[in-house]
């Protein structure tokens, strides 16, 4: 049977890419053939996922320019379950497509903000007066750059190639070494791995309150890749905090690290611990 | 002569409403007239301040539901000399604006991202089949809501009023307490007050080598109302922490805790302190 796979839709999204390259991994391991499911938003795959509609969802969670993907820090507090089964990094190159003849013919480039802001140096050189509007894909902005020949689009090479479209530079994002990271989520238990991310909140207004769990991992020489706080929604000043370790969490040094850690905070949500696959 | 004060237009953003608050709080202290300023972007209003073409500049960091405005702590990373010399609180209500004579004739809702993620719950229950397009602000929305009756847009009530545009429901926002902060933010030397922003990066790979930074804080009983990462646009896994401290760097013991800093961080930008003030 093929294991089904949400992602940010249509194709031709870096989302999409992402799902590939992950599908072309699992069946050098397993054999497995997948089935990729087009979502039209990142929370849409996630709760496919958290309601069995798909095996696994493939999410951009953040982006080497841009940071944090918030929708799915957000999606996976909120969703039940759910657990990081593989952390995927992939350069991202932009092209800038479109059907006009030169630059000088173009007054408006769409495409998803991420990707507007990862070129925004060269758009501010190469197309200094053009309107930038955003879209929810950067294949949606192909769709809507192929309606009106004076205007272009900000897209992957292989979303030019998916839908016939012409490129007229490539690569153009600022920043050469440009990556987004991505989580392949399941409610498969966790597989264990160098890697473990979770969240928690801790007693509002107290000095010192995030320094506590800081040092449960500093302690035992953990180190924490990566800390990003998330409003808890409630009110202005109240936090989550999304934290990615460097170890694994059946290691007994982390588990005690995890039992310390549950001590300082108000609430926590372990997302499981994976391996990173680069491609 | 009139101090002018740059925001992102056009008249009619939440933007807008935080500056002319603030412009009212100058009046009653101060009898100062001012000019408001609209600029394309956030990012442009901070730059039309650093480059001294507006005096003042008023931005969102942060909203209570949807996080941090990641353009504004950027730019004021990368821009020289900005001080904040106020943070202002204000309530954001969302109305749904449309010429349509009924919800169920809307099939597109127009608005900024931000207020389009801060009314998701009440669009998927009273427009559930509506495709949901991004604009560069509410005011944008309501303009191009204005070209087809069978759209609508997600703007403050006064962007309706000013553009003469039907109000179909309101409030929208998910939640009553939704609240923005906003910075003014300028060139002159920071005015002191209850908090004090700052940003840094550590060295990369170190366990531990945020506990250090957050420890100089807490062993002085100087609490840490926000913490933030954003990436360093280098590469993935290094990351600036954006930090607001309920203490003013005047205070002898602040001053002490951020020479201390110093020694633990790569790179450090204070942004002053200054006081808040609430509507």
């Amino acid at each position: 049977m093929s294991l089904s796979i949400a992602y940010l839709g249509p194709p031709g999204t870096n989302s999409e890419t992402a799902a590939m390259a992950y599908v072309e991994h699992l069946k050098q391991i397993t054999g497995q053939e997948c089935i990729l499911c087009p979502d039209p938003t990142i929370a849409a795959s996630l709760q496919t996922v958290a309601l069995g509609e798909a095996m696994l969802g493939v999410v951009p969670v953040e982006n080497s320019l841009e940071g944090s993907v918030s929708v799915t820090l957000d999606s996976l507090w909120q969703l039940d379950d759910l657990q990081i089964q593989k952390a995927l990094v992939l350069p991202i190159s932009h092209a800038l497509i479109s059907w006009a003849s030169s630059l000088s013919a173009i007054h408006t480039v769409y495409s998803h903000p991420q990707a507007l802001a990862q070129c925004q140096g060269w758009l501010e050189k190469s197309l200094p007066s053009s309107q930038l509007i955003p879209t929810n894909s950067t294949t949606e902005a192909v769709m809507r750059c192929s309606e009106d020949y004076e205007t272009a689009a900000i897209a992957s090479a292989r979303a030019a190639e998916l839908y016939l479209a012409p490129i007229l530079a490539h690569p153009i994002n600022d920043r050469p070494e440009n990556c987004t990271r991505f989580w392949v989520v399941g409610k498969q238990p966790s597989p264990g791995g160098s890697h473990t991310s979770l969240a928690f909140s801790v007693p509002a207004n107290v000095p010192g309150a995030l320094v506590k769990p800081l040092q449960t991992f500093a302690n035992r020489g953990i180190n924490m890749s990566r800390i990003e706080s998330r409003p808890t929604k409630r009110s202005l000043g109240e936090y989550l905090f999304f934290i990615d370790l460097e170890a694994d969490a059946r290691d007994p040094r982390t588990r005690e690290a995890l039992a310390e850690l549950e001590t300082y905070t108000k609430t926590m949500k372990i997302f499981g611990s994976y391996s990173i696959v680069c491609n």
